[in-house]
Parts: structure tokens; sequence; C-alpha cells
């Protein structure tokens, strides 16, 4: 078990960890507010689809243990007003309003006379979201790998480990099983620009872990696949469609397609909660559209000419045709997702 | 005409922009051993197959000012040493040998009788070399036009401008000629990890002529043809197999095969002498493995943890098949680039 973690109840507060300053300061901030939560997933203090599903979750505990509502029905409202505050930080992961709506419909479910009882389930609801996240993640890990070759060579995007979770991570879980499987995996971690995921907080993980990697940057994947180098690409997500398609970090669609020009696996790893079954198609994802500085500067360093333009999607679409199977908590699905992504979702 | 050049020849000395400065700062250095030259072009000071060719072969000038030697048997077999230290600087780009040969051949026709006479034939050779490489990028410029469509949206990879040449640049050539023809052109600029000659050159180079430009990270190509919103690929080379097999920047292969998924036309650019038809195929073409720290390091600022690994390939091959087609100073090459090529190289 690593000995960091990405976001935690603390005696009535929320503490995380600055992902922003790593790989170089271990600093945990403490959050009192919801609002406070929101502004820090924004900021992405904290990122990582599951792991701000949990951020959500507790940012409705902050507001309930906060509240000066008199009747149960202010409390609900309050909590809704919350819940619309929080999933307004960020549109692409599914996991923020999926989270939200979980909590609100436990309050649902509680008897309406005792406003501490209906602050303690929000608390406990949070912490359960959050529980839970870590265990599907040892679940996904085991049912992944069937899909891990012995001494694989796997390229991997962005951050998906503990800190992208509440707990061990979903792609990088994989890995990480894999690893405790004594499978001698080795990993290509994509640097994934621009901010760097993979460089500052995937390679910081996998030297925690003492699992063997080679940072690359995100153009070299054909170079290395083409060299027959890469046994397997596995990614996280941030949502996935009824039919497969699936919004990730910027760059997994460039990768799928390079992988499947060089006929490498290409795998999509993360707990149902993260497809949205009401969405038909990744068409109707909404994409992050983050500042060009994330582009045009690093740390303080200047990049580009001053006043240079930059466009900087934060997501991208791979549509389900280049993607190899889902692996999810219940088991793995393979094309026609349609159908088997509503198995596993209902299972 | 730009107001900045890669590398002159000015009084017994080789004047070279120092690209590892811009955009911050427009810095000259002067060098005035062939050795120097070579350090600098290992260094990256100067760097572009066409730029560096044109380097090498004021490198031998230096050599031929410099020597001491007293008979023309003493002066050629220095010449020939001065120019096996140059073609050692970087492997992968055919120009620095190009270079080299062409001036030792000059030197070959030469009467052996005049030393003085051998080293102002170094000098003009070596100047020929640079004013026909500006000459010819301008043709390089107007053949392209054929395949700029009005208002086409363009993606460039690296830098492929008068700073990768002696002027006007090849790929950016022909973009500056669209321009120059009014065909409202846009640039999707790839920032080109990790040394970002995207991102610092040619924004640099496209804010000082006007042109409008998007910086882009190499991960999001993919995301933008796949909205339709890119009409074009034009890339530089560092060597082209006979068969067409193309040797260019890391991150080229990638875009060439995303291109062909989205059935976007993907077109190199660069003068016949890039054109290595000794060499059947890319696999054949050395591959520069660059230091890990260009990739782990971006000026002083550290972006993995210490003692993280990195793999740092500087080029990669993109196979013909996904090249449309090849523009050089005698016309555009297209599949099969084994007859084309041969036709145009000996034009």
């Amino acid at each position: 078990m690593a000995e960091y973690f990405s976001i935690r109840w603390v005696e009535g507060k929320v503490r995380m960890l600055d992902q922003r300053q790593l790989p170089h300061h271990v600093e945990y901030l403490d959050f009192t507010t919801h609002l406070g939560v929101a502004q820090a997933i924004r900021d992405m203090v904290i990122r990582g689809a599951p792991a701000i599903g949990a951020a959500a979750a507790f940012a409705l505990a902050l507001a309930a243990y906060n509240s000066a509502a008199s009747t149960a029905r202010e409390f609900l409202f309050e909590m809704e007003q919350a819940g619309e505050a929080v999933k307004a930080a960020r549109p692409t992961a599914v996991n923020l309003a999926w989270a939200v709506a979980r909590v609100l419909q436990r309050l649902n479910h509680e008897e309406k006379a005792d406003l501490d009882r209906l602050r303690v389930a929000t608390l406990n609801e949070a912490q359960a979201i959050a529980d839970e996240d870590a265990r599907l993640n040892r679940q996904m890990g085991l049912h992944g790998l069937a899909v891990v070759p012995h001494k694989a060579r796997i390229i991997h995007h962005c951050n998906t480990g503990a800190l992208a979770t509440v707990d061990y991570g979903t792609a990088l879980g994989v890995i990480r099983t894999a690893h405790e499987h004594n499978r001698q995996v080795h990993v290509y971690v994509d640097e994934t620009r621009p901010r760097l995921q993979g460089a500052r907080l995937t390679a910081w993980e996998l030297e925690n872990l003492g699992i063997p990697f080679t940072v690359i940057v995100d153009g070299a994947s054909g170079y290395f696949m083409r060299q027959g180098k890469i046994d397997l690409c596995l990614v996280g997500c941030d949502r996935v469609a009824a039919n497969g398609d699936t919004a990730n970090k910027i760059g997994t669609y460039n990768l799928a397609l390079v992988a499947q020009a060089h006929h490498v696996p290409f795998y999509v790893v993360g707990p149902t909660s993260t497809v949205d079954l009401n969405l038909q198609t990744g068409d109707l994802i909404p994409i992050e559209e983050r500042s060009p500085e994330e582009i045009t500067t690093i740390g303080n360093y200047a990049i580009t000419p001053q006043g240079a333009s930059a466009s900087n999607p934060a997501f991208d679409i791979t549509p389900a045709g280049y993607i190899t199977g889902i692996i999810t908590e219940n088991g793995i699905a393979y094309p026609p997702f349609e159908q088997t992504l509503h198995v596993l979702c209902h299972r």
C-alpha cells in the first residue's frame, strides 16, 4: 500500500494531496467548504475521474456539516445547490454528476424529520463512495490480469493510479495487480502534455511502487510500436458512452489510432460509474477547453513567444471501434459494447 | 524577408542564431573552428536538416582557413578529417554527409598546386550550398502551392522555416508561399516535444511573418482532425530513403497515422539533397538517441521525479505508404516513390 492518498475525510475536513506540486513536494491541503472543494477540482489540486467523484461526494458532506438549515426541505435544497456548484467545476467526467446524484438519492431515502441524521447520512454516503472506489479498483485489477501477458511492455497514458482514484487506481491498478502477480511488466509512460500527468504523477507512483518504467513523449508511441516494443495499451476514462465511445485525457485518441495501426490491444479501464448509459455516443460528451496557458507555459517558464495563441481541449473521444475492451469491476466488456456494457452496468 | 538568419559566413567566421534561446532571446554566436561548429550542431544551436547541411559546409570552410598544411595532399587529408568530425555530430539527417561530400568533390576538381585556391574553393562551395538552399526552398514553395487549398487549415510538425534552413524554409516555405499568394491559411502548430521546436521556433517565425496560427499539443491532432478542422499536414524531412520512407522529427509518424485515419493529405517537403538513394528503405536510416534530460527537464525545471528514466529517440520513420506526396525543388513525387524520386533527383 502506498504511503500517500489523494483524498480523505479527516475530522470534519476534506484533506487532499496537492497534485499540482508533485513530484517535487508532497503537501496536503485541507478544505472546509464545498465551494473550496469545487475550486480545487477546477484547479486540479485533485484530478482523475474517480477521485473527483469522491471529492464531489465529500464536498456535499462539508455542505451538510456547514448547513444552518432549520428544516429538512431547506437542507435538501442546499444540498441540491451545492451539488450543482460542484458539478459545474469540470464538465467532461461523469463521476461528479454520478456522485452528487448518489448522495442526493440516499438523502431522499432517509427519514426527513431528523436534520442530524441527514447530515450523518451525507457523510456516510460520501465515505461509502470512497471506500467502494478503492475496493472496485482492486476488482478491476484482477479482471485486467487476463489481458496482461508475461513481461508485457505497456504504454499508459495520463495518470490513473492511486492519485486519480481514492486508492489503487484503474489502468494503473491493472498494472499494479500484474506487478504483484510477478508478470514482470515494464511501463512506457506517455508524458501526457500539456499537464504532464504521466511524467509527473504516473512516474512518481511507479517509482514509489518499484515498477520499472520509461518516460516517453506522446509523439513517440508509434516509434516504439513499430519496433515491436509494445504489447498493450492501458488507459483510464472520464466518461464512456453507451456504445463504448470513450472520453479520456487529450492524446488518448491518437494513441488508440497508433495502436490499431500496429495491432496492439487497446484497453480502457474504469468503474461502471464512469459509463453514462444516457448518452448514445461519445459525440454527446462535453469536452472541457482549458486555459491556453497550460500549453504556453510550464511552471513559470514561458515556452511560446508572447501573444501566441493555443487551443487546449483537455479530453478527446476515442470511438468504440478502436477499443479492444473495457475493463470494469464487473468484468471486461468486449464489442458490441452497446450490449456488453449494458449487462455489466446492471450486474 | 525575415530580419533574422540561421547561419551566415561573416568575415572569416560562421555566425549562427542560437536557436536554444528562442523565442526569448535573439542572440548570434560566432564560430571560428570546424569543431566548434560540430559541437554547435550537436548541441542544437542550429538544427534542421538543410541548415545543418550548410553549417557542415561552412565548417569545412573554417577548417580550410585554419589549415597550416603545406601541401595539397596534407590539406585534402585535413579536409577529409574535418568532414568526418562534422558528420559525426548528428547521425540521422543525410545533409551533413551530403554537404561534406559535395565540398570534397569540388576540391577534387580543383587545381591542386595552389593551396590558396583550394581554400577559396572550399568557401565558395559552402556559400554556393547556402545560396542554393535559399533558392530551392522558394521553388519548393511554388510547387507546394498546388496542394494547399484556399483557407487551408494545416498541421505542421517541428520547425521547417528560415531557422531550419538557410532561408525561407521547406514545409514552412510552402506555407509562406501560400500566405504570400493570399490563400488565407491557418497553421495548427504541433508543439513538438521534447524540444518544442513548434511552440518555440515555428510559432516565433509565424508571428514574425504575420501568418495566423494556433499551438496545440502533439497528442491533439486526432481531436482536431475528427472535428473536420484540418485540411492538410505538412512536415519536413531529415532523410528520405529511395522508396519514400521518411525520417523526420519524433512524432511525425504518429501524425501520419492519424492523418491517414482521417483521410487528411500528408505531404513531406524537402530538397532532393535530403533523399538518400543509397538506402532502399527507411529501416536503414540511423536514428539518433538524445539525452533523456531533454524529456525530464524543461529549461532548469525538472518535470519527472528524480531518477526517472526516459527514452528519447529524436526521429522516427514514416513508411512511404502513409505519405501522400514528397514536395521537392524539382516537383512533387507521388507513389510509386521508387520511380518518381529517382526521376526528380536526376532532373
